[in-house]
């Protein structure tokens, strides 16, 4: 029978569920609504368009509204919001941001994958010019435009997590002088304080000076509107350009109005097959939450990689076929210039919040054979149970090639190893790739 | 009670036994015969000490007897060698190869980790100067001074497994013309042929001249027993240089004669403890048998990975702990200049072998996310069973950062996941380090 299914949001989730649904069920009407001018772009490669390793921001699109058009015979509007969902006359209320224009768009089924926003805190001249958080392409666009044509020669980020991180290293591409302030008492908070004090010491080395333990009060802009200085709770910096990177919140007012039930996180809740509380309503990506195999309760997480599985579990499920999302690892990787950053599972401040009873042990190594040429450090920190040596989780620091072992890692927890069993595992080794015994392995032996 | 562990091979096995025994021990009297000159080398990195990316053959020695002496308190004597294991009275005839002495070491517990040898056919002219096979560092050794002295102009590589195609290469980097010869109708016998083609390719494109389903008859040698030509069933090639890279045999002869059972592959057969069938004698490494994980059998293996668990595993058992070596998987690593190969679990060539239906799938994809610079090609196969989904093998080629993905694939293995299993294992993503979907998991999307 032919359907109409109805998106809301055109990135990574929601695409990924029409193209889907699209090879499932080829007559069916699939409509989908984007507020921002682009679909389907890699938001994970802004900061390296910022920082020039990417061109133009073109290359971050995947494929336009024109593409799924001819490719997948989806339409795509972009520049068009969803204000309103109507459950009970299954329709969605839409505004066409060029036009004004406002009309309803009925559906059979809804997906919500309106994904998240950039938290900007409350404070004084957060408004001003020159004050940036990442969310869309359309926001990386413009922060670009806004060094081309200001020449900032100073930036301040606030918050280390990973757009921090990211962003911090951008600036200092663009020669930027970088100031980097956090919260906390260590920067990358997904890491334990050890582990992430060696990428602050990087980061520090490569002349990112860092402020921890700070809070940014006031934010004071000149006449034009355009930011001078950023007050902390401590002292006052000059700076030229200010980026916020210290988290997002799920977008989830329109799922809120239309009654649609959220989790603990704020997420709306879905089920396994990522259906919401409301009948023919399904939910993806970021504004979606998702089940945590080690915490074993629901999370909320804003990444590519998941929004990906959503909208294909998603798609597959209002196609009519069976698919279930088994939940995340909390696995993420990034850099800071050379230097590899990649974690999975558990931490230990993790496993002490949830009173697990864990070993842990870290080691150095070398991320090829230590006489190979280009053979460089990696630090590799792994927890079990203390009762059955199950693996919790990994942390890895270190240069070229070292934080892609973190798949190994988060293999190894979906498929319940223990330390023994990792160091045991039938691992790839040679002098270019690797000691005889993988770093990863070192950790596990030590760890037993 | 103070015990003695004679260990016969002083490589990664017996080594590594030696020392973890050490550890555990502290008086127990352990000493070690090595017939070659050299303790515990990389002998994975010989071919890249030949290439000259390894500058010294010293480079290439984890530990000297000197260190094992002073470390570890354990006495290693090199150019001494066992020729008889006398079980009755429960001691080793060890000759000693510099001053011809012969004399009698007893022992409470044996290991033997003698390794393999390399095959050198029963041919014409196998003896000529300039006819080498890789085994120890020593032979390595050999190689390198021809290669100082002779000034080779041309090279002909026997046999495309890793050891030739690392050899190959080899010869390259010295500015050789290479030719290489496989009795077989591809190289890389543990790749299936089509992702063997890509290597062939790529060998051929940097300048190897490859000679399939060609097998050598005769080597000639001029009046000074130099080899000048070598024949094969279809053709002659001048060459001043040739290397045998076809396979190594496990060097038993020892424990045959003293009546310790081997199995089908000619391997000493031992239990998970690596406990051979004559009480208190132990076998570790390339001459001993490895179980084969989903093949279910002993297989013989060659690899330095092996033998180091081996060693351990063996170590703690002679030590009086509880060990389990609990098997292989086929993992293999190596590389051709820029390209990276790699493989676990079953080919396609192995599951038809058995007789175990499966479905396969393979992808080309990119190293990085596409748009990010430095971003390579990447193929990936995958192999399942067709019942149950559960992931069989894999098979990797590509450029840099593709062949160490196999890690993935076999941690997925050990934890006997399905195809489904690791399109949704939460892996890592960020533009620098992959595409979204991780080449392995879109091989796997794929194959469902």
């Amino acid at each position: 029978m032919k359907r109409k299914l109805v998106v809301i949001g055109g990135d990574a989730a929601g695409m990924t569920a029409a193209a889907k649904v699209r090879r499932i069920q080829e007559d069916w009407d699939i409509i989908v609504f984007e507020r921002s001018p682009h679909t389907s772009y890699s938001a994970c490669g802004i900061p390296y368009f910022i920082g020039g390793q990417v061109e133009s921001e073109v290359d971050l699109i995947v494929r336009s509204p024109e593409k799924f058009k001819e490719e997948y015979n989806i339409q795509a509007y972009v520049k068009h919001e969803v204000v309103r969902i109507h459950r009970d006359k299954s329709a969605v209320l839409v505004k066409d941001l060029t036009s004004e224009k406002i009309f309803w768009e009925s559906y059979d089924y809804l997906l919500i994958a309106t994904g998240a926003s950039p938290i900007k805190p409350a404070i004084p001249g957060v408004a001003s010019k020159g004050v940036f958080s990442m969310s869309t392409l359309q926001s990386g666009m413009d922060l670009w435009r806004y060094i081309q044509k200001e020449s900032p020669k100073s930036a301040t980020v606030i918050g280390g997590g990973y757009i921090g991180v990211e962003m911090a290293e951008a600036f200092l591409e663009r020669g930027m002088e970088v100031r980097l302030i956090d919260l906390a008492d260590q920067i990358m908070a997904t890491l334990d304080k050890e582990m992430a004090m060696l990428v602050t010491d990087y980061m520090n080395d490569k002349g990112i000076k860092t402020y921890l333990g700070e809070s940014v009060t006031d934010i004071v802009a000149d006449k034009a509107g355009k930011i001078k200085e950023v007050v902390t709770d401590k002292q006052s910096f000059e700076t030229d350009l200010l980026l916020f990177g210290i988290g997002v919140r799920p977008n989830t007012q329109l799922a809120e109005e239309a009654g649609i039930k959220r989790c603990d996180t704020g997420a709306i809740l879905t089920d396994v097959r990522l259906q919401t509380s409301a009948p023919d309503i399904w939910a993806a990506g970021d504004c979606a939450s998702s089940y945590h195999l080690l915490k074993e309760t629901e999370i909320f997480v804003s990444l590519g990689t998941v929004a990906n599985k959503h909208g294909l579990v998603a798609g597959s499920n209002i196609a009519g076929e069976k698919a279930v999302f088994p939940g995340v690892l909390g696995t993420a990787i990034t850099r800071f210039m050379d230097m590899e950053i990649a974690r999975t599972g558990l931490s230990e401040a993790e496993a002490i919040a949830m009173g697990i009873e864990y070993v842990t042990a870290s080691i150095s190594s070398s991320t090829k054979a230590s006489y190979y040429p280009g053979s460089e450090k990696i630090t590799v920190k792994l927890l079990a149970r203390k009762d059955s040596g199950l693996l919790l989780g990994a942390q890895i620091v270190g240069m070229a090639g070292a934080a892609k072992r973190i798949d190994t890692i988060a293999a190894a927890l979906t498929g319940k190893l223990t330390a023994t069993d990792l160091v045991f595992s039938d691992l790839s080794y040679a002098p270019p790739f690797s000691s005889v015994w993988d770093p990863v392995q070192i950790a596990a032996r030590k760890l037993i």
